[in-house]
């Protein structure tokens, strides 16, 4: 466990300089904007969503592919910026339908103001969104334009599964896997692409990228539902137990009822039908029902199974090795974030 | 009165034909979409609303644009779609802002399913009216994308003015314009903007059919705010009084407390104050004050002279002088409504 951190924290050291510079100069240029104008109202809580933080991991990505493929990451600036804003009107719009009372430690925006105003702000920087490609000229700008409107239906389309699942008993992996890819996945590659767009690199190149951030987003989301059980609640971001307290059918709970005798899918299926108000029990029983049937270990299999395929994609990349290798990095560094 | 209604008919008759062509065809190319797929639960709301029925004046005035400016109007019914679409997507998101029960007559999106279901397949909306500008090159998918998003954030701008008046007791009256150009004239102006660029007119024939659906639309929603009081209650479509009822100050509010004297302004703004069971005798009390101080002789001017502004620009536009006809024709046919 301490050889894997050290690990950790050497990647973040060798790779570090470069994102915390691409995530330096994003907010700058995030800063530089004048988010607050009139109608007040609309254009504040846009301002607030905006400056709550967060890693900035999207935009960062597509800095890194528009320097990868180009050198010249300062002209994605735009772009970065399109796919952070449209992340956090995701955010704003997704928080009204969970009723969640805070986002980053902070209160949400419907909270501070109201559902009407999350509702509308949030209109407001889905269209500002496409507005940033109006900072390149037309081939590109359809380009982008097509791929963020196609990955945007799809976070839409992912959203609603994710609805959809809730009241389902019939889950399968494979529609589990799916809806994680349209609701995370799809914009991490999108993300990746725009980059290689701005960058004017060839389509392979650009659909290789895609590939390598939907297989990434993949393993990271499964890591995120790993972690959501069986990490440390020293580094973890959020509550150890999130998803067993919520009834969150992710892939531990669906693998577990794939693998497992009756008895443990009765016991399984019974504690996620309760909603408790002490649930140190249930988090404490599901999760050595994961652990008595081998879950981590499958479940780490698989998200070494995506990483694998992504960085697949980049032996096919026309691009220097010392890129896939920074790729590489940046992919493990990704994965080994709070392990 | 008898006159009038005759002159309408009239008007309706000459120019009826072409309008209702547009229509059929634009009804036609609505329906050979496949509008229901996965997930259902998000695309039959979508379905939903678009069925419901409706003039579609705004996609009509794109095709009858790309129609003056090339003679091929089918051309443009993507964008005329995009129109259609995104004016749907902010019924949906409205009628959940302002809580309304009905529209066209029927259960709203957000009654009918719930909330969350209103917010995503609105935002869905959205993005599908962005898809539909794909059906062009890119030099003219720019343009079109560029006028939408330009459009689409005024119309975000003019509804959060309009909840922001609400609570206001000091709107001007210039203000008051100002928001009702930006809730419903930009579209109207920016429908027919996207039939010229769709025809690849001239840009001053562009912007002078947007000046055109500017003051048409600003004319047309005055209108529509001197019938919700004075309107024939076999005729309009709305209930006669519905403004005075929620106390929403519009043009006929503003323009007496202006022109009034002091125990008249007393006495509205009294009313205004109040939300009643029965409000027979304020809608009286209040029409009966708009009349002796002479507000619907005032409102009829200012319909006028921007009806007058509208037709200004058509001498100025490059087109035969029989489709500047047409145009007039149709504007007056618009504003001849149900008077």
């Amino acid at each position: 466990m301490k050889k894997k951190n050290f690990f950790t924290l050497f990647l973040q050291k060798i790779i570090g300089l470069n994102i915390i510079h691409y995530q330096q100069e994003f907010l700058q240029y995030l800063k530089s904007k004048n988010w607050i104008h009139e109608p007040k109202n609309l254009y504040e809580p846009i301002d607030y969503i905006l400056q709550l933080g967060g890693k900035r991991i999207r935009p960062v990505l597509t800095l890194m592919a528009a320097d990868i493929f180009s050198s010249d990451y300062k002209r994605a600036m735009p772009a970065a910026l399109a796919v952070e804003v449209f992340h956090n009107f995701t955010l704003i719009h997704d928080d009204i339908m969970d009723d969640a009372p805070l986002r980053r430690g902070k209160v949400t925006v419907h909270e501070k103001w109201n559902i009407n105003t999350g509702i509308l702000s949030g209109d407001a920087m889905l269209i500002l969104a496409y507005q940033y490609f109006e900072n390149y000229e037309p081939v590109i700008f359809q380009k982008l334009a097509k791929l963020f409107s196609k990955t945007a239906l799809e976070v839409c389309d992912g959203q609603q599964l994710d609805v959809d699942f809730e009241t389902r008993d019939d889950v399968t992996i494979n529609e589990y896997i799916h809806m994680i890819c349209l609701k995370t996945s799809v914009l991490v590659a999108a993300a990746l692409k725009m980059g290689a767009i701005v960058a004017e690199t060839n389509e392979e190149n650009a659909n290789l990228i895609y590939d390598f951030g939907l297989n990434l987003g993949l393993a990271f989301q499964l890591q995120d539902d790993y972690l959501d059980t069986f990490g440390d609640p020293e580094t973890f971001g959020k509550q150890v137990g999130g998803d067993i307290i919520v009834n969150k059918k992710t892939f531990l709970y669906l693998k577990c009822l794939e693998v497992s005798s009756d008895a443990d899918q009765k016991k399984l299926k019974h504690f996620y039908k309760r909603k408790l108000d002490d649930n140190s029990i249930k988090i404490a029983e599901v999760t050595r029902i994961f652990d008595l049937n081998d879950i981590p270990v499958l479940m780490k299999n698989e998200i070494e199974n995506y990483t694998e395929k992504a960085f697949d994609t980049l032996t096919k990349m026309d691009i220097t090795d010392a890129n896939k290798d920074n790729l590489k990095t940046f992919g493990l560094w990704l994965m080994n974030r709070t392990v």
